[in-house]
Parts: structure tokens; C-alpha cells; sequence
């Protein structure tokens, strides 16, 4: 528990950035996340002297966000690490957006990160990573719905995996050395909370048996550096992708794309409509942003491409 | 391919061990499976001239296994291994059974494992381990189904997970060092095919990705070395077990009495009726053990207990 020594605020204001994230890899369906290395979301901080959170001013978000601060994830998950550390005592928050919103690049989970983060490091840091991790996933709970997916990877870097036996169960795995991301966000709109509705309630026994070895075999391949191994599990998926194809418009030939310009696999980030492929070159991931732009140009509909790579550290503060 | 060179008998006879295997570890169901240094069965092979594979005798089953062929997974296998050595060539075949039948220890796979490897080894080695492999799944085939969570690892030793996609997509993983099990297989008869039907066909998507994460986890757990989070990986199981549980008597009472015995995790072993407990000393895996036997022995059935390691190498020449 933290002491009152070490609950005085330790700056008057500081800044943290957290990273965009990519949920699922495929197989690992609200299990597992991988921080990218950007884009990213920033929180300021300062101490107030009215108790509670004052939500100062989001920038970066084209006004679509809501400044109600129990919408707000930043918002949400300042007031739980506040009431952790010095319930009654106040601070201001400016949110700066780096990532776009719904895009399944975990923009909420980035923004409470970032903020739950600021409030612990405002006050010099009394609560443990797990207790960060706790406030960030009620923030998401109040948005999104109570999964950790994408705060864990946000807020530990590099990939890990979230068992869901217990928030205390989550673990980080070794990422693969010459690992390159390929992104793709088409300019659809996919509500997180709609993608959740057009997966199955049941599954066959002996696909969850095959999705079980495929998962299996993705944590064998970070363990062993296999990035053959890694890409050939992470396409294994036939529960919760092929549900979500009819929310992405042209996900196939995206795919197809793709892999042809040498993609190892092609995934939707999260609940999308961004993809995700895994490359084992700057210059393949380069080939594949391409071949993934020129689908979209030619269905007509507006994208935005990136080329990332693995964030190992999570969040962190800001230098300026 | 085998070349004429090298499908030649290069001796005249030879016997093969083949050890017991736990299947599923709880948590994973038809996809991992691990080899223990004891008990197993010796197939004894030597050149004849008549073509095919003659059964000479089988010991050690007490006369309840057939001499038929077709539903002898060591003939089987044998029959399926010449095949690809050299078609029309002959052999005969010494069982001895050195596993309990019917038992959830792997018997018709140890059998399966020891006759392909004495028919591969009695013409030099030609096939490749997975062409031997494919030999035992054949074998599995024909009396219990095809699946590969048994023969996997009594053909290679340690903790193999069989991902599903195909028969080359088989890894060996690491197996900690400090683990011991403890084994009871009680006098009560659990078929294969009856513990199947037990099974639900569909599960509730929730449950699939609670089981994927408790599998990631126990993956992450053998590369880690760590013993307390496998085990709690394996205690995770909500799918199979449950179901199983009204086909053993005596499994609650069992398993926390191995609990309280200092077990860290307690499952069934295969299709059952053997459990299996993974324990940290020999001194517990033996308290544990005997726990198990208290429990048969007051409800008046009769068990046999083991201790046993796992093994490391698989299937092996055998000195004598």
C-alpha cells in the first residue's frame, strides 16, 4: 500500500505516452496484444487543487471525443488510479490523440495507459504495474468492455498474454528479433462493441481443439524465435476472423495483397478494420503497406498506412 | 525415399521400448502429450520369408488382447512401417506389454511406437521419424481414433504438442527439470471411445478463449522452467475433465487428496482412469501416491500407484 511519503506529488506535471496495440494476432482472440512502436496517445498531467479529474482539453481527436469524463477512458482510469494513490486529491488532464479512433489499434487503451501512468508517476510512483494495470482495465470496462488485451501490451510493451484467469495472470512473452508490422486502417467504421456481436456464442469441440494447438504453437514460435511458425499460427484462426470479414470491405483481396508482395501472415488488428501483417523486413513490411494501399484505392474507400515496429518497453515519459 | 541399400535387414532381430505417455495435461486436450520414463512395452522383430507381419505371441496382457491383425495396433504399425520400407518383405512380431490396458496411459500407442521403430530399426533406420510416426497414427487409427497426443511423444520423448494442422507440425518442448508424477490407475475399465462420447460437441465461445489462455500460459510455463504456473495452467481444464469426472469414481475425493498430499496439479491422464499429479520432490510425488491408494482403498477398489520421471529420449533399442 502506498504511504503518505511517497503519495505527495513528486512533480507538478508530467507527460506519458502509450503506444497503439494490436489485439488477437489471429488465434490469440482476447488473449493476447502486441504494442507497435507508434503511433501513440499522450497524457498531461498536473496537480489541482479541487479534488478529482478535470479534463482540460483532448487534442489530435478532430473533436470526435467525448470530453464526459466517465465516457472518457483517460478520464476514467486517472479517477481509479487517483483514488488508489490520494483519494481526494485532484489533478488536470490534457489528452492528445496520436491514434485514430475505433480502429482496432486499442485507441482507448492507449489513452488510459497513458493517463494511469501520469497519475502514478505524478506522484512518484507508488502503485505497482499490476495495480496500474487494474485501473486501466476499468477504464476500458466503461468504454469497451472489461478485457486487458490491449492495456497490458500499452502499458508493459512487447507481446503479452493475458490469461484471464486473473488480472495478477498476465505474462510477457519474448519477441521475435527481425519482426516487422505492415497497417493498414481503411476508412470504415468498426464499433468494437459490433464486432463483438457477430461472433459465434458456441464453438465445435474440435475447433476449439485445433484453436488450442494453434495457440500453443504461437507461444512455442516467440519462445523459439520461429517466425515461420509464429505467422503459420497466427493464419490458423476460423472462429473469430471469418466473422468479422463482412464488417471490413475488400478483407480478402487484402490479404491476398498481401501475401503476395510477402507478407508472412495478414490479420485484423483487434476488432479492425486495421490489418496487420507480419513481415521479417523494412523493406517486405514497405511492399506490403503498398500492396495494401492499392487494394483499397481501388475499391474506392480512403486508407492510412504505416510500417511499425515492436514497442519492448510500454509506456514511458515524455522527454519534453 | 528409402534406397535399395539401405532396406536391406541390417540385423537379423531387434526389440524396442516404448514408454507410457499422459495425454491432454489437463488443459490440453488431444494436442500435448508427455512420455514417462516407465512403464512401457517391448516389441521384438526379426526377418521372415513369407510376406506381411506374422504375431508371434503376446505377453504380459493376460490374454485379454486380440492376436487379430487388423485391430493390433503393434501389427499395425508394423504392417504400416514395412509398407513403406519395402513392400512384400516379412517379419515377425513379439509383444510384450508392459502398460495396463485400457488405462489412459497410452497402451495401444507404446505398442504402436515400439513395432514401427523395431521394423524402421530392423532395415537400417530409413524413414524419417515422422514417416514412422505416420505408421503409429495409422495404428491409433484403427482402434481408437486418429490422433497422434500419444504416439508423439512415446516415439520422441518429453512434452510434445501435436498442433492438429498436419502430422509434421509436431513440436518437442522444453520439460522441466524438477518434476516428478504420481500415478494411480484404478480398478475400473474406461474405453477410449466411451470417454469420447462424454465429451460436449460445442462449447461456449467464452470458455474456448479461457481454455486458449490457460494453454498459452502452461506453453509459456515449460519455456520458463515454471512449475507453479504449469500447474496451475493444468488445473484450468473446465471442458473435458468435467465431463470424464462421472466415469472414474472416486475423482474428486482423489484429487484433493493429492492437494492435500502437496500435489500441484491433479488430472486425468488420457481418457482415464489413471490420474496423474505433477509434484515438485520424489518425497511428494511418493505422499501423493499413497494418498490416492487411501482413497481406492476405502472405496474398495483396487488401484495400482506409480512414481515415475519423464523421459527424455523416447523410444529405444532395447540392451538384451
Amino acid at each position: 500500500m502506498p504511504t503518505e511519503a511517497n503519495t505527495r506529488a513528486a512533480r507538478t506535471s508530467i507527460s506519458i505516452y502509450a503506444p497503439a496495440t494490436v489485439a488477437n494476432l489471429g488465434v490469440g482472440f482476447d488473449i493476447l496484444g502486441l504494442a507497435l512502436d507508434a503511433p501513440g496517445d499522450r497524457v498531461t498531467v498536473e496537480c489541482a487543487d479541487s479534488p478529482g479529474v478535470e479534463l482540460v482539453a483532448i487534442t489530435g481527436d478532430g473533436g470526435q471525443l467525448t470530453c464526459e469524463p466517465a465516457r472518457n477512458t483517460a478520464c476514467v482510469a486517472a479517477r481509479e488510479t487517483l483514488q488508489a494513490i490520494r483519494p481526494g486529491a485532484g489533478i488536470r488532464l490534457w489528452l492528445h490523440k496520436g491514434l485514430p479512433l475505433a480502429s482496432g489499434l486499442g485507441s482507448s487503451a492507449a489513452s488510459a495507459v497513458a493517463a494511469a501512468v501520469a497519475v502514478n508517476e505524478l506522484f512518484g510512483g507508488p502503485l505497482t504495474p499490476f495495480e496500474v494495470l487494474r485501473a486501466c482495465v476499468e477504464a476500458e470496462a466503461a468504454v469497451s468492455g472489461r478485457h486487458a488485451d490491449n492495456v497490458a501490451p500499452a502499458l508493459l510493451g512487447g507481446i503479452v498474454l493475458v490469461t484471464g484467469w486473473d488480472l495478477d495472470a498476465i505474462y510477457r512473452l519474448p519477441v521475435p528479433d527481425n519482426l516487422y508490422l505492415a497497417l493498414v486502417t481503411p476508412a470504415v467504421a468498426v464499433p468494437t462493441l459490433a464486432a463483438r456481436a457477430v461472433l459465434p456464442e458456441n464453438v465445435p469441440l474440435r475447433t476449439m481443439v485445433h484453436h488450442t494447438g494453434s495457440v500453443a504453437a504461437l507461444i512455442h514460435a516467440l519462445h523459439t524465435g520461429d517466425l515461420a511458425l509464429l505467422a503459420r499460427a497466427m493464419r490458423q484462426d476460423t472462429v473469430v476472423s471469418p466473422r468479422r470479414a463482412a464488417l471490413i470491405p475488400g478483407l480478402d483481396e487484402a490479404h491476398a495483397a498481401a501475401y503476395d508482395a510477402g507478407a508472412l501472415a495478414s490479420v485484423i488488428s483487434g476488432a479492425g478494420p486495421t490489418l496487420c501483417a507480419l513481415c521479417d523486413t523494412p523493406r517486405t513490411a514497405q511492399a506490403v503497406t503498398q500492396a495494401y494501399k492499392e487494394v483499397y484505392n481501388r475499391l474506392g474507400i480512403g486508407c492510412v498506412t504505416r510500417v511499425a515496429r515492436p514497442n519492448l518497453t510500454g509506456a514511458r515519459i515524455c522527454a519534453d
